[in-house]
């Protein structure tokens, strides 16, 4: 199956930041087989010039899918239950409890509710920490975008074990599947809800598998000020000394970090999602993404889940982390939004170790592709495509998703998501759970 | 000319925040007639049941028009031309030396892309202020929008005092012209560009028209410190030691204020323009919201140009407003959703003294409702409908809108702006003055 979109214009986020105007894009099976001029794809194309579908990208912008590092997608049940409360009130006193009223097939609806929100915006990627992992995989499945699951994990208490046993499992029935789209991580919550001991054990997992490890980190003052009263030292340097950071690690938000814990996450090459959103809404502070960068630390984007945010968007995320540093620093330089662009695409791919696969329109990467519409006023006067997404673009000029070389979306119309069956799904688990 | 919208939930953001499921509006001319249950309405409606057109809201939420109480909509020529520069340097090494090249034609079809844009985002009110208003005064009549318009004045220099007389030729020429959708107030730009005796002129300009006044003020710490060096004092203060403070006064940015500034806004009973997006962007810093609102001081939101924001949603503006001061402080419960909805509707209303005209959605009221379409998965589940706005809302939801009584746009298809004529003309203009 050879796709060719022409006739658009191009920012494939790759290593020298390439711009194509009326450029084109060719799609061999899961594949991107070239990006650039027609011109010169004539001269390079190897299986001639015929194509099952051609493509008008006429007013529209074609980047990489974006990536979601850090989120909880089954969370979509609570968007908007129980705002404004810190963080350790909100999870204690309205999250957990109902979250035990979840069962298996909820989260497979709730999963796939997320995903036709994503998909919508234009995340082609992301990674998930929650429960029933497997009810999120399959919605992977079946949806057809690309997704990074681990099993959240807390101990040690009467279910922790139990609970290794599922990232196990997930990982035994699902990594690598779904043609390739499904990786799996390992999933240790965070400090405050793993013990030492338990946080090796999580480690010793994801050795056993040869895969990553998915963590909060030092998102609120409290649990670093907690840390350092309780061990003497920074979750960053408890986590170091343990030997968690020796293997790929995706920490999320790294809110309050001290210089030295900035150099340990340089130096073990840890990747953060940084959740702007999140941070600000529950009000645990904002990450210092500039000082990061500078370190040379992989910074990429999470909306969390969708009870903290209140939703998917991976462009909201991008323009806060642009607009935020200014603003806070009072230095406008901060954060230009070429590197608000690179956090939601390419730094997103390399924080989940599929930088070989995906983050770029390059030949030879996979083919998660999304146009965007700019045709809007708000992309008036046509120029500076890269300012105008970040700081005027909407979530909704997403007009279609391709990945892994198939289309999910067209004209803001799913292909492979029911949203109406979805509704009537959430909608009955609502009344269920949230009892309105 | 009687419109019912029925089966339609509805924010009224009246002084109750009253609240409707499956309610109905009444539109009789220009202005609303009734708002509530159909019940309700059968047994006060005076002029019976016959109505000459009914629409069913069936998925949709009402809401007044939101209010953008300051922006400089011309600039959406500069969208996206030299971002990362911090204020000064920008205004007077980009923006002036481009703006001298502007004439007057211009201004009227780059004020029509912003009405368009801002007409898209639900925006039925703006506040203006910059140069050649007249064109904005015929772009605002022929679109159907509201817009309360200022001349920017700066002084003294060889233009200052045609720049007053503009000023009063804007009023007597259009204010309360266009079905009275046009105001005029005076606009001495800022403590920076107008000495003393030049504000104190504006001042008496206001007088004499019985118009308000609209002004930047305390935007950066620059001015600030600039100002106390040079006065001894803080804008505020100068302000209200020359009596600029006595009327009414739309103050926009106050980002750097003393708690004796606030008094003194309080105690005038200065109205507000929180422009968070702009003062993000140019590094200006974070405005007291809070404390602002603690001291009961009337907030709105404005935009800002597109120049410095990049685009001119209220709803952006709503939610960065609900979520930079929860994150700066580390507290999740200030600003909640109801609050920032305030700021975008009734508030705003009140910054522009129209709160008897608009704002809410009350009887009597002129008829700027916005319908936003709330079936999107990121409204879902469909609860909380004011958290999920300001958190989880894309300006792109708004579906329909109505000024003065009149449909502006349904199903995001403007019915008084020709979108292509404006991108033609607004290209034009963009080659020959940024010549690319």
């Amino acid at each position: 199956m050879r796709t060719l979109i022409k006739n658009i214009d191009i920012l494939t986020m790759d290593e020298n930041n390439t711009q194509y105007k009326k450029g084109c894009i060719l799609i061999e099976d899961d594949r991107i087989a070239f990006v650039g001029h027609e011109t010169e794809l004539k001269k390079v194309a190897e299986k001639g010039t015929k194509y099952d579908r051609v493509e008008d990208g006429k007013g529209k912008l074609a980047l990489p899918g974006f990536v979601n590092t850090h989120t909880h997608i089954a969370m979509t049940l609570f968007r908007g239950y129980a705002n404004d409360l810190p963080l350790m009130e909100w999870l204690s006193r309205k999250i957990w409890p109902m979250e035990d009223k979840l069962v298996e097939e909820d989260i497979y609806w709730l999963s796939l509710l997320a995903i036709a929100e994503m998909i919508r915006g234009g995340v082609t990627t992301f990674a998930d920490m929650y429960m029933f992992m497997e009810e999120t995989a399959l919605a992977v499945q079946h949806s057809g975008v690309r997704g990074v699951l681990a099993r959240g994990l807390q101990g040690p208490d009467a279910n922790s074990q139990k609970r290794l046993e599922e990232n196990k499992r997930l990982w035994e029935n699902w990594h690598g599947r779904a043609d390739g789209r499904i990786q799996v991580m390992v999933g240790p919550h965070a400090i405050y809800t793993c013990d030492p001991s338990y946080l090796v054990k999580a480690m010793e997992l994801a050795g056993e598998l040869g895969v990553g490890i998915h963590i909060h980190l030092s998102e609120t003052r409290q649990e670093v000020d907690n840390c350092i009263k309780e061990l003497g030292k920074t979750p960053v340097r408890h986590l170091y000394e343990l030997g968690l950071l020796d293997g790929h690690v995706l920490a999320a938000h790294c809110v309050h970090l001290s210089s030295d814990d900035m150099d340990i996450l340089k130096e073990k090459d840890v990747k953060v999602a940084h959740c702007p959103s999140s941070n600000l809404k529950l009000g645990s502070g904002i990450a210092p993404v500039q000082d990061m960068i500078d370190k040379g630390i992989t910074v990429s984007l999470g909306t969390d889940g969708a009870a903290s945010n209140n939703n998917l968007s991976i462009m909201k995320e991008m323009a806060l982390a642009a607009l935020i540093s200014k603003g806070v620093r009072e230095e406008p330089t901060l954060i230009p939004a070429t590197s608000a662009l690179e956090m939601a695409t390419v730094n997103g791919a390399k924080a989940l170790g599929l930088d070989g696969d995906i983050g770029s329109l390059s030949p030879g990467n996979k083919a998660d592709i999304i146009l965007l519409d700019v045709n809007g006023p708000h992309y008036y006067p046509q120029a500076h495509w890269e300012s105008h997404l970040v700081y005027s673009g909407y979530t909704s000029d997403v007009y279609s998703v391709w990945v892994n070389g198939k289309k999910l979306m067209e004209d803001r119309k799913l292909f492979t998501v029911d949203l109406d069956k979805v509704y009537s799904e959430v909608n009955k688990i609502y009344k269920r759970i949230l009892g309105e």
